[in-house]
Protein backbone atom coordinates (compact mmCIF):
# COMPACT_ATOMS: atom_id res chain seq x y z
CA UNK A 1 0.00 0.00 0.00
CA UNK A 2 1.39 3.34 -1.05
CA UNK A 3 1.38 6.06 1.93
CA UNK A 4 1.60 9.59 0.84
CA UNK A 5 1.41 12.64 3.31
CA UNK A 6 -1.66 13.32 1.24
CA UNK A 7 -3.50 10.00 1.83
CA UNK A 8 -5.91 11.42 5.03
CA UNK A 9 -6.73 14.50 2.80
CA UNK A 10 -7.38 12.73 -0.45
CA UNK A 11 -10.96 12.89 -0.86
CA UNK A 12 -10.44 16.75 0.29
CA UNK A 13 -7.56 17.15 -2.19
CA UNK A 14 -9.54 15.44 -4.84
CA UNK A 15 -12.59 17.54 -4.21
CA UNK A 16 -10.55 20.92 -4.49
CA UNK A 17 -8.71 19.93 -7.86
CA UNK A 18 -12.20 19.12 -9.77
CA UNK A 19 -13.68 22.50 -8.42
CA UNK A 20 -10.35 24.32 -9.94
CA UNK A 21 -11.46 22.22 -13.13
CA UNK A 22 -14.85 23.71 -12.87
CA UNK A 23 -13.55 27.26 -12.47
CA UNK A 24 -10.82 27.10 -15.43
CA UNK A 25 -13.39 25.57 -17.66
CA UNK A 26 -16.00 28.25 -16.41
CA UNK A 27 -13.26 30.80 -17.18
CA UNK A 28 -13.13 29.13 -21.25
CA UNK A 29 -16.57 29.38 -21.94
CA UNK A 30 -16.18 33.13 -20.57
CA UNK A 31 -14.10 33.69 -23.48
CA UNK A 32 -16.17 31.52 -25.62
CA UNK A 33 -19.14 34.29 -25.01
CA UNK A 34 -16.90 37.18 -25.04
CA UNK A 35 -17.46 38.68 -21.68
CA UNK A 36 -15.38 41.37 -20.31
CA UNK A 37 -11.95 41.10 -19.95
CA UNK A 38 -11.39 42.31 -16.01
CA UNK A 39 -14.39 39.74 -15.40
CA UNK A 40 -12.75 36.74 -16.85
CA UNK A 41 -9.22 37.66 -14.94
CA UNK A 42 -11.34 37.81 -11.44
CA UNK A 43 -11.85 34.36 -12.10
CA UNK A 44 -8.32 33.67 -13.20
CA UNK A 45 -7.48 35.19 -9.85
CA UNK A 46 -9.54 33.18 -7.97
CA UNK A 47 -8.49 29.74 -10.28
CA UNK A 48 -5.01 30.54 -9.00
CA UNK A 49 -5.85 30.60 -5.59
CA UNK A 50 -7.89 27.67 -5.50
CA UNK A 51 -4.84 26.30 -6.77
CA UNK A 52 -2.36 27.30 -4.28
CA UNK A 53 -4.56 26.49 -1.55
CA UNK A 54 -4.16 22.93 -2.66
CA UNK A 55 -0.65 23.44 -3.29
CA UNK A 56 -0.38 24.55 0.80
CA UNK A 57 -2.37 21.72 1.60
CA UNK A 58 -0.39 18.99 -0.06
CA UNK A 59 2.41 20.48 1.29
CA UNK A 60 1.79 20.82 5.25
CA UNK A 61 0.59 16.72 4.64
CA UNK A 62 4.05 16.25 3.33
CA UNK A 63 5.91 18.26 5.94
CA UNK A 64 3.88 16.50 8.72
CA UNK A 65 4.12 13.09 7.31
CA UNK A 66 7.29 12.27 4.83
CA UNK A 67 9.41 14.88 6.44
CA UNK A 68 9.02 14.54 9.90
CA UNK A 69 8.91 10.84 9.66
CA UNK A 70 12.26 10.90 7.32
CA UNK A 71 13.54 13.16 10.21
CA UNK A 72 12.84 10.52 12.65
CA UNK A 73 15.24 8.13 11.18
CA UNK A 74 17.99 10.70 10.34
CA UNK A 75 20.50 9.99 8.17
CA UNK A 76 21.19 11.29 4.74
CA UNK A 77 18.05 10.10 3.60
CA UNK A 78 16.04 12.80 6.11
CA UNK A 79 18.69 15.36 4.61
CA UNK A 80 17.49 14.41 1.25
CA UNK A 81 13.87 14.92 2.12
CA UNK A 82 14.18 18.31 3.41
CA UNK A 83 16.56 19.66 0.58
CA UNK A 84 13.41 17.94 -1.79
CA UNK A 85 10.69 20.05 0.43
CA UNK A 86 12.99 23.23 0.10
CA UNK A 87 12.89 23.04 -3.82
CA UNK A 88 9.13 22.77 -3.95
CA UNK A 89 8.40 26.05 -1.85
CA UNK A 90 11.02 27.36 -3.65
CA UNK A 91 8.72 27.02 -6.71
CA UNK A 92 5.53 27.55 -5.27
CA UNK A 93 7.03 31.24 -3.54
CA UNK A 94 8.23 32.20 -6.99
CA UNK A 95 5.40 30.89 -9.06
CA UNK B 1 -20.65 42.26 -32.29
CA UNK B 2 -18.80 42.22 -28.85
CA UNK B 3 -15.42 43.26 -28.90
CA UNK B 4 -12.69 42.86 -26.16
CA UNK B 5 -9.35 43.41 -25.59
CA UNK B 6 -8.67 39.67 -26.22
CA UNK B 7 -10.43 39.22 -29.11
CA UNK B 8 -7.22 39.19 -31.58
CA UNK B 9 -5.90 36.53 -29.17
CA UNK B 10 -9.30 34.41 -28.53
CA UNK B 11 -7.92 30.85 -30.17
CA UNK B 12 -4.99 31.52 -28.29
CA UNK B 13 -6.32 32.27 -25.23
CA UNK B 14 -8.69 29.12 -25.74
CA UNK B 15 -6.02 26.97 -26.01
CA UNK B 16 -3.78 27.92 -23.12
CA UNK B 17 -7.06 27.58 -21.00
CA UNK B 18 -7.65 23.97 -22.67
CA UNK B 19 -4.10 23.13 -21.33
CA UNK B 20 -4.39 24.16 -17.87
CA UNK B 21 -7.56 22.09 -17.92
CA UNK B 22 -5.53 19.37 -19.17
CA UNK B 23 -2.77 20.21 -16.06
CA UNK B 24 -5.53 19.83 -13.66
CA UNK B 25 -7.24 16.70 -14.76
CA UNK B 26 -3.77 15.20 -15.16
CA UNK B 27 -3.23 16.63 -11.26
CA UNK B 28 -6.16 14.56 -10.11
CA UNK B 29 -5.39 11.36 -11.95
CA UNK B 30 -2.08 11.86 -10.01
CA UNK B 31 -3.86 11.80 -6.59
CA UNK B 32 -5.98 9.05 -7.85
CA UNK B 33 -2.75 6.76 -8.39
CA UNK B 34 -1.25 7.43 -5.20
CA UNK B 35 1.93 9.54 -7.28
CA UNK B 36 4.28 11.12 -4.35
CA UNK B 37 3.80 14.70 -2.88
CA UNK B 38 6.52 16.17 -4.12
CA UNK B 39 5.60 15.34 -8.15
CA UNK B 40 1.98 16.31 -7.52
CA UNK B 41 3.37 19.78 -6.06
CA UNK B 42 5.55 20.04 -9.35
CA UNK B 43 2.67 19.78 -11.20
CA UNK B 44 0.55 22.34 -9.77
CA UNK B 45 3.33 24.33 -9.61
CA UNK B 46 3.32 24.55 -13.21
CA UNK B 47 -0.51 25.12 -13.85
CA UNK B 48 -0.39 28.14 -11.54
CA UNK B 49 2.45 29.82 -13.52
CA UNK B 50 0.36 28.60 -16.73
CA UNK B 51 -2.91 30.64 -15.09
CA UNK B 52 -0.66 33.38 -14.66
CA UNK B 53 0.85 33.18 -17.79
CA UNK B 54 -3.28 33.76 -18.99
CA UNK B 55 -3.66 36.45 -16.77
CA UNK B 56 -0.80 38.35 -17.91
CA UNK B 57 -1.63 38.00 -21.26
CA UNK B 58 -5.63 39.23 -20.92
CA UNK B 59 -4.40 42.18 -18.56
CA UNK B 60 -2.03 43.37 -21.55
CA UNK B 61 -4.53 43.17 -23.95
CA UNK B 62 -6.95 45.05 -21.64
CA UNK B 63 -4.02 47.64 -21.40
CA UNK B 64 -3.65 47.94 -25.29
CA UNK B 65 -7.17 47.64 -26.41
CA UNK B 66 -10.02 49.00 -23.49
CA UNK B 67 -7.77 50.97 -21.65
CA UNK B 68 -6.15 52.58 -24.53
CA UNK B 69 -9.49 53.23 -26.39
CA UNK B 70 -11.29 55.05 -23.09
CA UNK B 71 -8.28 56.94 -22.62
CA UNK B 72 -8.09 58.48 -25.79
CA UNK B 73 -12.30 59.43 -25.38
CA UNK B 74 -10.97 60.71 -21.91
CA UNK B 75 -13.40 61.85 -18.95
CA UNK B 76 -14.89 59.85 -16.57
CA UNK B 77 -15.24 56.65 -18.21
CA UNK B 78 -11.37 56.97 -18.87
CA UNK B 79 -10.96 57.03 -15.07
CA UNK B 80 -13.02 54.54 -14.23
CA UNK B 81 -11.61 52.24 -16.95
CA UNK B 82 -8.08 52.95 -15.07
CA UNK B 83 -9.02 51.99 -11.56
CA UNK B 84 -10.82 49.25 -12.48
CA UNK B 85 -7.52 47.73 -14.21
CA UNK B 86 -5.52 48.69 -11.01
CA UNK B 87 -7.93 46.50 -9.17
CA UNK B 88 -7.40 43.43 -11.58
CA UNK B 89 -3.52 43.83 -11.28
CA UNK B 90 -3.77 44.27 -7.35
CA UNK B 91 -6.00 41.24 -7.27
CA UNK B 92 -2.79 39.54 -9.75
CA UNK B 93 0.18 40.29 -7.48
CA UNK B 94 -1.13 39.07 -4.52
CA UNK B 95 -3.06 35.81 -5.83
CA UNK C 1 9.67 70.28 -14.34
CA UNK C 2 9.68 66.73 -14.19
CA UNK C 3 6.00 65.49 -14.01
CA UNK C 4 5.71 61.67 -12.94
CA UNK C 5 2.91 59.19 -12.02
CA UNK C 6 3.60 59.77 -8.61
CA UNK C 7 4.49 63.21 -8.36
CA UNK C 8 1.06 64.34 -6.39
CA UNK C 9 1.64 60.77 -3.97
CA UNK C 10 5.46 61.58 -3.60
CA UNK C 11 5.34 62.22 0.30
CA UNK C 12 3.32 59.45 0.52
CA UNK C 13 5.79 56.98 -1.48
CA UNK C 14 8.63 58.43 0.14
CA UNK C 15 6.74 57.49 3.90
CA UNK C 16 6.00 54.11 2.82
CA UNK C 17 9.62 53.37 1.52
CA UNK C 18 11.16 54.63 4.93
CA UNK C 19 8.98 52.48 6.60
CA UNK C 20 9.89 49.67 4.42
CA UNK C 21 13.69 50.57 5.31
CA UNK C 22 12.87 50.65 8.73
CA UNK C 23 11.32 47.10 8.48
CA UNK C 24 14.25 45.80 7.08
CA UNK C 25 16.78 47.11 9.63
CA UNK C 26 14.93 45.75 12.22
CA UNK C 27 14.91 42.40 10.47
CA UNK C 28 18.61 42.46 10.66
CA UNK C 29 18.02 43.38 14.43
CA UNK C 30 16.71 40.08 14.68
CA UNK C 31 19.35 38.20 12.95
CA UNK C 32 21.97 39.83 15.10
CA UNK C 33 20.23 38.52 18.52
CA UNK C 34 19.42 35.41 17.28
CA UNK C 35 15.33 36.27 17.68
CA UNK C 36 13.77 33.11 16.43
CA UNK C 37 13.36 31.77 12.54
CA UNK C 38 9.92 31.75 12.25
CA UNK C 39 9.29 35.37 13.89
CA UNK C 40 12.13 36.81 11.71
CA UNK C 41 10.20 34.87 8.63
CA UNK C 42 6.98 37.06 9.72
CA UNK C 43 8.71 40.42 9.55
CA UNK C 44 10.08 39.43 6.08
CA UNK C 45 6.45 38.63 4.91
CA UNK C 46 4.93 42.03 6.24
CA UNK C 47 8.21 43.89 4.46
CA UNK C 48 7.59 42.09 1.43
CA UNK C 49 4.02 42.92 1.27
CA UNK C 50 4.39 46.50 2.21
CA UNK C 51 6.89 46.62 -0.98
CA UNK C 52 4.31 45.02 -3.42
CA UNK C 53 1.74 47.93 -2.10
CA UNK C 54 4.76 50.36 -2.74
CA UNK C 55 4.46 48.43 -6.25
CA UNK C 56 0.92 48.66 -6.96
CA UNK C 57 0.67 52.01 -6.08
CA UNK C 58 3.62 53.54 -8.56
CA UNK C 59 1.99 51.28 -10.95
CA UNK C 60 -1.51 53.13 -10.22
CA UNK C 61 -0.56 56.09 -10.73
CA UNK C 62 1.28 55.35 -13.82
CA UNK C 63 -1.41 53.87 -15.39
CA UNK C 64 -3.70 57.09 -14.36
CA UNK C 65 -0.99 59.39 -15.97
CA UNK C 66 1.82 58.40 -18.17
CA UNK C 67 -0.18 55.72 -19.69
CA UNK C 68 -3.79 57.65 -19.71
CA UNK C 69 -1.86 60.67 -21.30
CA UNK C 70 0.44 58.74 -23.91
CA UNK C 71 -3.04 56.98 -24.83
CA UNK C 72 -4.64 59.87 -25.40
CA UNK C 73 -1.99 61.21 -27.61
CA UNK C 74 -2.53 57.88 -29.57
CA UNK C 75 0.45 56.45 -31.98
CA UNK C 76 3.44 54.50 -31.52
CA UNK C 77 4.30 56.14 -28.23
CA UNK C 78 1.28 55.28 -26.67
CA UNK C 79 1.85 51.63 -27.74
CA UNK C 80 5.02 51.44 -26.25
CA UNK C 81 3.94 53.05 -22.83
CA UNK C 82 1.35 50.23 -22.40
CA UNK C 83 4.08 47.65 -23.64
CA UNK C 84 6.36 48.97 -20.77
CA UNK C 85 3.62 49.15 -18.42
CA UNK C 86 2.98 45.29 -19.63
CA UNK C 87 6.23 44.45 -18.62
CA UNK C 88 6.46 46.31 -15.57
CA UNK C 89 2.86 44.08 -14.55
CA UNK C 90 4.48 40.95 -15.64
CA UNK C 91 7.85 41.31 -13.33
CA UNK C 92 5.82 42.31 -9.92
CA UNK C 93 3.24 39.22 -10.72
CA UNK C 94 5.52 37.19 -10.64
CA UNK C 95 7.80 38.10 -8.14
CA UNK D 1 23.43 29.65 23.44
CA UNK D 2 20.94 30.59 20.98
CA UNK D 3 20.58 27.51 18.42
CA UNK D 4 18.85 28.69 15.10
CA UNK D 5 18.43 27.41 12.16
CA UNK D 6 20.22 30.02 10.27
CA UNK D 7 23.05 29.88 12.89
CA UNK D 8 25.66 28.94 10.16
CA UNK D 9 24.29 31.49 7.28
CA UNK D 10 24.43 34.24 9.93
CA UNK D 11 26.65 36.40 8.39
CA UNK D 12 24.99 35.60 4.53
CA UNK D 13 21.74 36.40 5.38
CA UNK D 14 23.30 39.54 7.44
CA UNK D 15 24.74 40.51 4.10
CA UNK D 16 21.68 40.17 2.33
CA UNK D 17 19.98 42.02 4.25
CA UNK D 18 22.04 44.84 4.39
CA UNK D 19 21.74 44.66 0.53
CA UNK D 20 18.09 45.14 0.48
CA UNK D 21 18.63 47.96 2.58
CA UNK D 22 20.19 49.73 0.32
CA UNK D 23 18.25 49.06 -2.78
CA UNK D 24 15.28 50.40 -0.71
CA UNK D 25 17.25 53.10 0.05
CA UNK D 26 18.01 53.97 -3.30
CA UNK D 27 14.62 53.03 -4.15
CA UNK D 28 13.46 56.46 -2.04
CA UNK D 29 16.62 58.89 -3.49
CA UNK D 30 15.05 57.97 -7.04
CA UNK D 31 11.68 58.91 -6.26
CA UNK D 32 13.30 61.67 -4.81
CA UNK D 33 15.10 62.67 -7.80
CA UNK D 34 12.12 62.24 -10.05
CA UNK D 35 13.09 58.72 -11.54
CA UNK D 36 10.96 57.71 -14.27
CA UNK D 37 7.92 55.24 -12.79
CA UNK D 38 8.67 52.23 -14.69
CA UNK D 39 12.60 51.86 -13.66
CA UNK D 40 11.62 52.79 -9.95
CA UNK D 41 9.42 50.18 -10.30
CA UNK D 42 11.99 47.91 -11.99
CA UNK D 43 13.90 48.49 -8.62
CA UNK D 44 11.31 47.59 -6.45
CA UNK D 45 10.89 44.20 -8.16
CA UNK D 46 14.19 43.34 -7.32
CA UNK D 47 13.80 44.38 -4.01
CA UNK D 48 11.19 42.42 -3.50
CA UNK D 49 12.64 39.48 -5.41
CA UNK D 50 15.92 39.86 -2.63
CA UNK D 51 13.73 39.76 0.54
CA UNK D 52 12.12 36.50 -1.09
CA UNK D 53 15.21 35.11 -1.48
CA UNK D 54 16.58 35.70 1.97
CA UNK D 55 12.73 34.33 3.52
CA UNK D 56 14.00 31.17 1.40
CA UNK D 57 17.15 30.49 3.17
CA UNK D 58 15.97 31.37 6.45
CA UNK D 59 12.53 29.02 5.92
CA UNK D 60 15.26 26.24 4.64
CA UNK D 61 17.41 26.31 7.46
CA UNK D 62 14.63 26.20 9.89
CA UNK D 63 13.13 23.28 8.47
CA UNK D 64 16.81 21.55 7.55
CA UNK D 65 17.71 22.05 11.71
CA UNK D 66 14.70 23.42 13.74
CA UNK D 67 11.77 21.04 12.51
CA UNK D 68 14.15 18.14 11.84
CA UNK D 69 15.56 18.17 15.04
CA UNK D 70 11.97 18.52 16.72
CA UNK D 71 10.37 15.97 14.47
CA UNK D 72 14.14 13.35 15.55
CA UNK D 73 12.65 13.93 18.69
CA UNK D 74 9.30 13.05 17.91
CA UNK D 75 5.43 14.16 19.94
CA UNK D 76 3.42 17.06 20.21
CA UNK D 77 6.65 19.66 20.19
CA UNK D 78 7.23 18.05 16.33
CA UNK D 79 3.79 18.43 15.74
CA UNK D 80 3.64 21.91 17.04
CA UNK D 81 6.58 22.59 14.77
CA UNK D 82 5.49 21.70 11.48
CA UNK D 83 2.14 23.50 12.24
CA UNK D 84 4.42 26.60 13.12
CA UNK D 85 6.48 26.12 9.53
CA UNK D 86 3.13 25.38 7.15
CA UNK D 87 1.68 28.38 8.75
CA UNK D 88 5.07 30.57 7.88
CA UNK D 89 5.13 29.03 4.40
CA UNK D 90 1.69 29.90 3.59
CA UNK D 91 2.35 33.40 4.60
CA UNK D 92 5.50 33.58 2.13
CA UNK D 93 3.24 32.05 -0.85
CA UNK D 94 0.37 34.53 -0.44
CA UNK D 95 2.51 37.60 0.18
Amino acid sequence: MTMNGYTDDKADVRKRLSRVEGQVRGISRMVDEDKYCIDILTQVAAATKALETVALSLLSDHLSHCVAQASAEGGEVAAEKVREANHAIARLVRS
